[in-house]
């Protein structure tokens, strides 16, 4: 029973959002005219992955070897009613978390990175290549190319291969290949250290150099976030959490989640979205891509190498503070999130570091589990959601999009 | 039905194995003739961890709260098919494992702590006070003292504090005190200092000082391994495996689990016990207790606070060399184990840190969770197991005791 329920849980399709979206999604723009933004993600993509990204269908078969591994990495998460969390808020209402952090690699990057690394074996790639900046992803690529038998090269933010030792480590273990970006290996790294050769990175360089490298060498490149594939790929997240809620005899009054790029708030929400739930997207207070940020065109790489897209956005040129959720400080949203957010679907806050330190103390001391930074932060909007006398009563479910195990070195003494 | 199933599987008593053992089991006996050691556990431990230890009975009820504190630090642990496992190393049968590093502490130390700190809390006590070396232990004695509204000091070896900074971390987010030991709060701890102000600490000291802090303070001693109690408790484990294994259809040939003070092998072989199930605890090659050690009564502590138990031992004045697997480098094990051992119900093999490690890669490759090194001595008995032509179409079921993400910057680059 306990097996059959796993297998009921998870969902055989992947869920589009696209064709329930209010208006059309603004297509991706080309940023230099001379140069076809489309071409190049031919060139880069694996074709199905490519397909996925402009498609209309509101589901996506999830082929089986996917499901097999998705079953072998953790899936389905755990959906956990926070009954101390609760108790000590003195909350007259229910608590449940998805626990993204219960992934063999300890976040929602893996959802999408099986199957990108999948479709690429299967077009024969020997090789996949990307960037991470907090290591999430990098993490997630090293582990899904290993399962598909292939090779990987993830060119890391240089401030955070130095200050992230366990980062590497881990993705050596799996099988991945780091480098500190920027780096030689790429014609645009080599650039940026004749400039400056002790220049710390950023995730804009890293980007750039993974394209580049997947360029010249004929390999694929995955994307972490922000792009409408992998934001499906992550509905599994919201597919499976209905299933759980529906299977408890529950249904949620209210969604919130975290946003970087968008990946795991998107992937948690949007199958929710044709119901009445409530749902609020937090961000970090020191990247206020929803208050301060414009909805347009903007780049979605600081390197102007990919295509623009139109989203909420502080600008690509946007220096986010090193606030400890590095997961956070992406400049834009996805551009679906952006346009249900501009459309009041779905809410916003606003979270201060130090207000999602706090939150990530409490649920460490009442639920025993060490929160990401990034996850802290949509704790603290549950925190401030439960206080609030007009919710009691209420049910929310959160996104624990991921633990902060291998986070706690930037936590201060 | 997915919350259901883990009701279902969560049993309602701990199960002692006192009365099925082949002969009664030597009792603890005095180390100094002048002190009873009785009327020390009397002082130091909760009166119901002292009735539990001596108990012939063959189960516990389970309080309510700690069946409730079970459901949220994650239990039950998912029982797992290794199916990529299987697959790389071409075994014609089945391999479960037990994913004891599930829960929130990410070990199987969290599911003895909790009692201890619920009956210490019961009986009005404010603190309870242990040792720690590797560290999971204090983590989960911290978390289960904040569980319960009480306050928790761990004496943790200086080597660790100061190696392991993210131990540290962990164990002050969830509210515990730590002290590097030897340290200047005991007499003991001043003693070592006053000889040697540089030393590095050994268990066996933090033990010493644990024991004379509470003493003095009147607080109550939590035990991490070695006594009955701890494994009567641990009996959680195996009995959800065999529950686990009843809903999926399937039964164990094998069970393999590492040894370090006994207590996760026990607590995941023990309610196997009356089975014809094969049985093999894994030693650590460095620490070669079981084919080198003698089966005497011998001080389950170095200073001798403690009485003297009948196992296994290398001598209490054992120099364990500084393996990685930190929890494997207990001199002595658990005597109910012991017995067994020596009565050939329970088989036993040797591990080297090399083949541990080898073990770990591939387990991370495969299944991608980092196991801990204490866990991976395990996975290389599975592994040799799995190759041996004799066992192919068998199913073999191991004991992931914990993760190992916290132990990553131990492992060499």
């Amino acid at each position: 029973m306990y097996k059959i329920a796993d297998e009921e849980i998870i969902p055989r399709r992947w869920y589009n959002i696209v064709p329930d979206l209010p208006e059309p999604l603004s297509p991706p723009r080309d940023h230099d005219p001379e140069k076809s933004s489309i071409d190049l993600l031919n060139k880069i993509l694996p074709k199905e992955i490519l397909r996925q990204e402009f498609t209309s269908s509101r589901y996506e078969d999830i082929p089986d070897e996917v499901i097999e591994q998705y079953l072998q990495i953790g899936r389905p998460t755990p959906l956990v009613r926070a009954v101390n969390l609760e108790r000590i808020l003195g909350f007259r209402g229910k608590i449940f978390f998805k626990n993204e952090g219960a992934t063999a690699t300890g976040s929602h990057k893996i959802n999408t990175a099986l199957p990108q690394a999948y479709y690429a074996r299967k077009e024969g790639v020997e090789e996949v290549v990307t960037e991470t900046g907090a290591g999430q992803w990098g993490t997630a690529t090293a582990l899904a190319a290993t399962l598909n038998n292939i090779r990987s090269t993830i060119f890391m933010v240089r401030v955070s291969y130095e200050q992230k030792p366990l980062r590497k480590k881990i993705i050596k273990l799996y099988g991945g290949n780091t480098y500190a970006s920027p780096s030689n290996l790429t014609e645009y790294g080599r650039k940026v250290l004749a400039k400056d050769p002790g220049h710390p990175g950023t995730l804009g360089i890293a980007i750039s150099e993974a394209v580049q490298y997947a360029l010249e060498k004929g390999y694929k490149y995955m994307m972490g976030s922000v792009e409408n594939t992998v934001i499906t790929h992550q509905s599994i997240i919201g597919q499976e959490t209905r299933r759980q809620l529906e299977f408890m005899g529950e249904s949620a009054d209210t969604l919130i989640g975290c946003v970087g790029g968008g990946s795991n708030f998107s992937g948690f929400s949007f199958p929710f979205v044709e119901s009445e739930t409530e749902m609020i997207a937090t961000a970090a207070s020191e990247v206020p891509k929803f208050s301060k940020g414009d909805y347009k065109y903007d780049l979605i790489d600081t390197a102007g190498i990919m295509p623009e897209l139109k989203m909420f956005s502080l600008g690509s040129d946007f220096v986010p503070p090193s606030i400890y959720a590095g997961g956070l400080r992406y400049h834009g949203a996805a551009p679906a999130l952006s346009l249900l957010i501009r459309e009041g679907r779905i809410k916003t806050e606003e979270v201060t570091e130090e207000k999602s330190m706090e939150a990530m103390g409490i649920f460490a001391r009442t639920q025993g589990i060490v929160p990401a930074p990034e996850s802290s932060h949509a704790i603290a909007t549950v925190i401030d959601y439960c206080k609030n006398p007009e919710n009691q009563g209420k049910t929310v479910v959160f996104n624990l999009s991921g633990h902060g195990l291998l986070d706690l070195s930037i936590i201060r003494d």
